[in-house]
């Protein structure tokens, strides 16, 4: 049995507490929070504190709070030589106070409030500073179903950076790809299909492999109709910027290039 | 039962004919294709033809070719007054010889050779003068359990560049991502069911709604480290750009505004 405290009320503690709740080999001792008001609904589940001085013994503390606060929380622990962990895809596992042992419980997926969420789907990257407390973390994460990956600090920015391309920037071009069809007046559902199938061929095919579309073969007649049906300015500029990232990972070698290998 | 005629012999024919041949409302009559021998592993399933004079009488005549073939293919055929379709986004229904009776039959999914398709997961936009050709296309995507979808050329082409972005520009980001996380010896696995999250959060929730991360909560610190963490000045471009239109979309004030409205 692992024993647990979650620090901090927002969507990934939240989630935490109710996959750690879940899960046989888990026992949540505590959840704290500046404000007590934030969890009232779990109180019959779960002991809710709002001083730090209340906080029991624990194998784990998790601070799951906003990156800015990270440190400071971890500085108001009045106990000491005990595993503290953030869940932060961005801040240093220095950024924790050194009295404590160090580790971070990194989960790498989009959390939403509503949307109920299966940890089998969620890898979470591990980072401690003692090898112990490691093998501590991967039985957590094993306990709620998740794969853990050991990544150190400048492989966990990485993975973080590289979500913002998979899914902030996705998302956003999703959003170009309703406007567009809103534009015309067509259901921007008949997209749905190709999005989900878009991002089922990656699963077992690399993005390079799996690559198609006007800007890979170099057909400039389609890409200029493209560009000339588009209204907005930055979605010009954006369909630009990736024809000609998709035509330097592909070697394509554009107009001028062309010509001159035809001479 | 509907007969079918497919003329053409790349992706998109060849998952068309193994749908049809599958599905018990459709006969298909013939395959036709310049060349013979690209389709020489169908000929005990269907018989295959290299010559326009040879093309029997069907309901429906499929031109599965390349988007620059499909108007002289049109011009062609010896008969007039049958149904001829193309299956292409972007090409004009006017642009099939007006000898016959004109349509689209445009599969809305991305097609690899290899990976085998459930056309319950392709919608097919289809188009037609005649009514009565309408109806006869809807059954001809109903008998492969495809959802079709009624459109006009110029809804048919934003679907088209709509699904450049989901797709081919989507996929790119995935590359992107792959670049980051190789480059700092991290496994790309771990983004697989990010990406496949992300995919599947907008088949409920619009994306405006879906969207979440630095740009829309304006997190200027951690838009500055990951921008400087980018190596490529291409990624870093890709970076701002989305950024800026994820802005944009969220109404988010940015540097110097939010300055001025705090005097």
């Amino acid at each position: 049995m692992i024993s647990v405290v979650i620090l901090g009320a927002g969507n990934v503690a939240t989630h935490l507490f109710n996959a750690f709740d879940n899960a046989d080999a888990i026992f949540v001792n505590q959840w704290f929070n500046r404000s007590i008001s934030r969890l009232r609904s779990y109180k019959n589940k779960v002991e809710i504190i709002d001083d730090v001085s209340q906080l029991k013994d624990a194998d784990v503390y998790i601070i799951a709070v906003s990156d800015d606060a990270i440190a400071n929380l971890s500085k108001q622990l009045l106990f000491e030589n005990r595993l503290v962990v953030h869940t932060s895809g961005t801040v240093n596992i220095h950024d924790l106070d050194k009295k404590n042992r160090r580790g971070v419980f990194y989960p790498l997926q989009t959390f939403s409030k509503s949307a109920a969420l299966n940890f089998a789907d969620v890898p979470i990257c591990i980072e401690a500073i003692d090898k112990a407390d490691l093998k501590t973390l991967k039985a957590l994460a094993k306990a709620i179903g998740s794969k853990s990956h050991k990544v150190n600090t400048e492989q966990r920015k990485a993975l973080h950076l590289a979500a913002v391309f998979v899914n902030n920037f996705t998302n956003q071009l999703y959003r170009v790809a309703h406007e567009i069809t809103e534009g015309e007046g067509v259901e921007f559902d008949i997209l749905k299909p190709l999005i989900l199938e878009t991002a089922k061929k990656v699963q077992n095919l690399s993005p390079y492999m799996a690559q198609t579309g006007p800007a890979k073969r170099n057909d400039k007649k389609t890409i200029k109709k493209h560009i000339e049906l588009l209204k907005k300015e930055q979605h010009k500029a954006i369909y630009e910027l990736l024809t000609a990232n998709i035509q330097q990972t592909h070697g394509v070698s554009t107009g001028a290039t062309a010509q001159s290998k035809k001479k």
